[in-house]
């Protein structure tokens, strides 16, 4: 158990962009929210997932949507009170604590402020260890734990529970949902037992997320960030350096869809590098060849201050480092392949580990 | 109180379906279902308004979507349970009786195999007198009273229940889920204590409708029914005769959109009529001249047995009797007209009461 102080949150919030793959929202949205919910309730406490009972009822807590739209679209701050209440009253059971669903700049910052505002712990965990587009996307379904009951509200103060057969049907419900409503919700999903948790979460997310972003943090301020010495604290590949030339970008059916074309500088002179992404990115190329794909992690940091972007801060002649990390092994199982590989996403092409890809020779 | 025999559905079936304005489903479904309740739970109870207690629950059921996808896609018959154990639990208090939202082939019928299943009455009331195609187009709503908790369901099991800050939103947030689940879902809408269906429901849609579908059945084994006499049963004008020369129709958004032309006959040779529905007939043009809008009644009845005919059961060469009836005075008033008026449906004119329109010289 320890608490997060505002130097903590900034840096979290940092750590957990970069872990975002180019999704997960803008650090900046995210960690206000965060900071302000602290500054009115107090420090939050982190607890580990064994810390929690095993009959105790957690609640994680996210925003659905487009993470475009949620800047011109603000919560109005009373979102996850009335979740809270919602779910309480529906489960007939107090709720013990929250925590992410995924590690990116808002999602990992929303559950802060729910757990300042409603007074409950956070647990350091979650069910991606990176950021995914879809609800069924999380360690959670791997091990067969059900969505339901969701509560899913917004800013004006609609608020809709859903029980659904199965976890994609809350994805296709909830979808259909965020997009109606202006395409951002809050949500609170997956409501599980203690002893759930222990068996399927992701553990340490909050702790990885702040060494990285105090590692990032530490370094920008060099004239020459020093890149090596984040990628081996993070166990990191380099997959390309380069300056943007091109990026596409459609929003349809409540996501950012695009493709984003990087020409190569220094030892890449020459080269290009293309990376597509559905929220989050999801397949690097460096000339024709595929050098990473989900679920491993494909990042992307601004060469000048190596601070992570997200596939909506994209843009025409940013420098930018790309960046491969090998995904948690839960989503290298056969289920978790077929949850979030290539296939899933419409890409005709197994996944093959990033450090496999990595070994073939140039 | 009086108990409903297989003849009674029958008749209500056909009657509704005329006062269904070409909406409200194929009462051939509609009406297999209740008769099958029926037939598995005993006959169904039918009290008036009057005799529900001040505080007794009332949860109004119905079928939401485009009617057509119904017939393709039937229910499963536990749609409703969980409809009644959903709703009971989250309001804490025990369902007295249901009741039709609106008056159409099917509507008209689910909440009669619903009051069987359930071992509920039903209560000879509506909120439109007829059909509408959106769920705040219900004198409950022009009375202020709230949609909210709405439950939503389908034949696979998902189950959601919406709490929104207006009418308007339930019937968004409710179509964005219907067109996401298949088309058509079973709702439990507008849930009421027993004062607010004395204020608000329109009385006696199940005995008019039973009377309409007597006099029907009567006439319809005649070799040349007798219009007349249906018509000054049910207060009718009649609008035109005609042969179909042209209908056309689209399924989008979750309704069926169209318009069907009429070439005329007997009296009416030489002339042409025209009707543009949205699931419900709107707009009846007599050549350039509008003798009908919503909400007065619009309604086609085949010429050869003055059966109803739905939208979605309109087909070249159909020899149809086209009727105009006025609409509940609550429609009438500036509320109604705002809710279900022409401008609502997109279209440029002011409402004029039928009767208005048709003292107007030809």
């Amino acid at each position: 158990m320890r608490k997060l102080d505002a130097q903590a949150i900034e840096d979290i919030a940092l750590g957990a962009a970069l872990l975002g793959t180019g999704g997960g929202g803008d650090p900046y949205i995210g960690k206000l929210m965060a900071l302000q919910a602290i500054k009115d309730h107090g420090p939050v406490t982190v607890i580990s997932k064994d810390e929690v009972p095993d009959d105790a009822l957690v609640l994680p807590t996210a925003m659905m949507g487009a993470p475009t739209v949620l800047i011109e679209k603000i919560a109005n701050g009373c979102e996850f009170k009335k979740v809270f209440e919602a779910m309480e009253k529906h489960m007939g059971k107090k709720i013990y604590a929250t925590m992410p669903i995924e590690a990116g700049g808002v999602n990992s910052m929303i559950p802060l402020a729910v757990a300042a505002q409603m007074g409950v712990p956070i647990i350091d965990g979650d069910g991606m260890g990176r950021a995914f587009p879809e609800l069924q996307m999380v360690t959670y379904h791997l091990h067969g734990v059900t969505s339901s009951p969701m509560a899913i509200t917004d800013e004006k103060g609609n608020m809709s529970i859903l029980n659904t057969i199965n976890n994609k049907w809350s994805e296709n419900l909830a979808r259909a949902l965020t997009v109606e409503q202006g395409g951002s919700v809050m949500i609170g999903i997956y409501p599980m037992e203690g002893r759930q948790i222990k068996a399927c979460a992701i553990d340490g997310v909050m702790t990885f997320s702040q060494e990285i972003g105090k590692a990032i943090r530490e370094s920008s301020s060099h004239e020459t960030p020093p890149v090596e010495q984040l990628l081996e604290k993070i166990n990191g590949y380099e997959l390309f350096r380069g300056k943007i030339s091109d990026v596409r970008r459609e929003t349809k059916e409540g996501f950012n869809f695009g493709t984003v074309k990087i020409d190569g500088i220094e030892s890449y002179k020459g080269e290009t590098c293309q990376v597509e992404f559905q929220n989050e990115n999801l397949i690097a190329k460096r000339g024709d060849r595929v050098v990473a794909t989900t679920p491993d992690l494909i990042c992307m940091v601004d060469l000048e201050n190596i601070i992570p972007i997200t596939t909506d801060a994209l843009k025409y002649g940013s420098r930018v480092l790309v960046i491969g990390l090998k995904c948690d092994d839960q989503w290298r199982t056969d289920k978790g392949i077929e949850t979030v590989g290539p296939r899933y996403f419409g890409y005709d092409m197994d996944y093959i580990p990033i450090e496999e890809r990595l070994k073939e020779v140039w």
